[in-house]
């Protein structure tokens, strides 16, 4: 099997696991308890906030772990429109985000907020100039990816944060699910107020994440009760889950570097190849260097089903996805695909080439062959087909 | 060390550590994946899902993966007064639920809704002519705790559930983090509309639980994105969590029946020795086998101070909880001790020992001598300090 979508999730690294697995059986404390099993847990959890806080270079008490990305962000935007609703009713965020974000803006539309959605450009880039022009004496908060889940196109999130500073009543979330602990992006140097992160898109677990706060902001809680978290996300510590993250956060530390180098380099070689052997490809997102992730590959096929792709790729061994996974199961064409402007074909042709750190070049290259022969294969189908 | 604060949280069954580190590495993918890898994942959470779901006799798609009881809570209460907000304005609850419920009823409060917090008898139990009592055309929600995590009173919920059948329009929310898995509660004998549980007090993992949610209700999301579980809770699912928290409750179906036994019989041995050993000493909540979690011992030492009392059994290797864990390190007199008539000098001086599967007989000896040779010392200690 050769695993390529790392961007829906990823392999838990076992040393990961294994850490994990250590401690829910030797120290499972609860970190609320007085005695020492709890205070050994508290430790691990203190431990791990400050490695996160590290990775961001902030202060660990502005780090609150949450059950993953979805509730980050949800907490993050939920919380300002409840706690800042004082300042105005207008909220700004872009086409092209993730449906954490996405849906909660929708979701608030309906409850009365106005919402601007920014577009962006062919490459998936929205345009700083448009985020200042959005802004209204009614706006509360900016909220935009780093990192696109579909395209990878990197936003430009410190120009945007710099062009913030002149709004001081304005918050500025981004969602760096996709980015963190991969693509550097620091809180503080790019003005940001809530930052967003998950475990499991970087060899992490899986239900555990957390949210940037910057000091001074108050958000109310999502999930209120025993006040844990300093009283922003009460529920029991994810104990072992936090830690995990922890660890892959240091994993990814000593080993990403390498992994962006690397496949910026195979990405390239990749699409080479893909353009040389299929000329009907479509190459989505910006494939620059320093404008799009090196981990996320997307292409179009106009006229072939990306289910249909994935699952002939898949009889060839190589593991893809059709837009994001959250989404994968609805039939529509991805809408971060019609934003950057790709007809309902295009759109509804597409897949999602993922990288995580478990991979090689090899991987991308039997993924180039395996397109290299059913491609074709698929379209003299639909060609018998359409005839 | 002698853990008997399981109440708080439990060790990981081996058993349950291993399936998750198995499944972190080798079953890695998003369920929402179209690929085979997805696919499986998705098996996994399906299986898991029939786990709970005959485990309350109910149907696998009323079972709602969570990230633990407190999410499950929130999402019951706070989801009721969103959708059902048209029926009325008021809403019954206890004044012993455990603070994911009655700080959501306390911050509901504040946003404007009515809330009867019913009293507790001596033992901690709630009256149903009370709580049929407190019902007015305006009523929307009852939400009762099965067993209270302070003093481990059994409510008599079957009871209160067949009142509840003569007011169609009232929604009734059980909070079964204590008791599921250990005694038993069916949803539809007991005429439940929502019931929470928890994994990580049944030797399951952190970081998951679920919440019930009886046919043809609806509740609108907590956390809003990719429409997972129905819709009802996004988020990429932490598919090691629920397969381990099934398989939690796989073993404790397997070895439950014993556990309650055997914990019932240790409690009143327990009891009977500290008695003999300690006159001063005062026990919580109903310690009779029909009307008490076998499994929960409160007790209360006038004039010390609980976290006196937890450090000095500590140092005897026994660990112990002052009140619940959530809320021990405030130093407030427990709301509990206070609603079955205990005095601040009581309450202030209350430990809680909670026993899991782990433990024998053996371990509650030990406590046993353990509280023998310390609160007489601490008693003493006391007596010249106040001389």
């Amino acid at each position: 099997m050769i695993y390529l979508d790392n961007s829906a999730t990823t392999q838990t690294d076992p040393e990961v696991a294994k850490v994990m697995a250590d401690v829910m059986v030797d120290v499972f404390g609860n970190p609320s308890s007085l005695h020492g099993l709890g205070v050994k847990a508290e430790r691990l959890v203190t431990g791990a906030r400050k490695v996160i806080a590290q990775a961001l270079n902030v202060s660990p008490e502005e780090i609150f772990f949450t059950s993953g990305g979805t509730e980050a962000n949800n907490l993050a935007i939920r919380g300002v429109t409840e706690e800042y609703a004082g300042r105005g009713k207008h909220l700004i965020t872009t086409e092209i985000e993730h449906p954490s974000v996405y849906e909660v803006f929708q979701y608030l539309e309906r409850k009365g907020w106005n919402v601007t959605y920014l577009p962006v450009d062919s490459q998936g880039r929205v345009n700083p100039d448009d985020v200042e022009r959005a802004i209204t004496e009614e706006t509360v908060l900016v909220s935009i990816m780093h990192v696109n889940n579909e395209i990878g196109t990197i936003q430009p999130i410190e120009e945007i944060g710099r062009r913030l500073e002149r709004y001081p009543k304005v918050l500025f979330h981004v969602d760096a699910v996709q980015s963190f602990g991969k693509i550097p992006l620091l809180p503080r140097q790019a003005k940001i107020d809530f930052l967003s992160a998950s475990g499991h898109k970087l060899h992490g677990p899986k239900g555990v994440g957390c949210l940037y706060i910057r000091k001074n902001l108050h958000l109310p809680p999502l999930l209120i009760g025993g006040g844990q978290e300093q009283g922003i996300r009460s529920g029991t510590e994810n104990v072992p889950g936090i830690v995990g993250m922890a660890k892959a956060v240091v994993l990814a530390r000593q080993k990403g570097d390498a992994f962006i180098r690397d496949s910026a380099n195979w990405k390239e070689a990749f699409l080479r190849q893909i353009q040389e052997r299929l000329s009907s490809v479509i190459i989505n997102g910006d494939v620059s260097r320093e404008g799009g992730a090196p981990y996320i590959i997307n292409l179009s096929f106009p006229f072939l089903k990306s289910e249909v792709i994935v699952h002939a790729l898949e009889k060839e061994g190589v593991y893809v996805s059709s837009k994001s996974a959250c989404s994968s199961k609805k039939e529509l064409p991805s809408r971060v695909l019609k934003a950057i402007g790709r007809s309902d074909e295009e759109a509804l042709g597409s897949i999602r080439i993922s990288l995580g750190r478990m991979n090689t070049e090899e991987d991308l290259m039997r993924c180039a062959d395996a397109l290299g022969k059913v491609i074709p294969m698929l379209q003299q189908v639909m060609k018998v087909h359409n005839r």
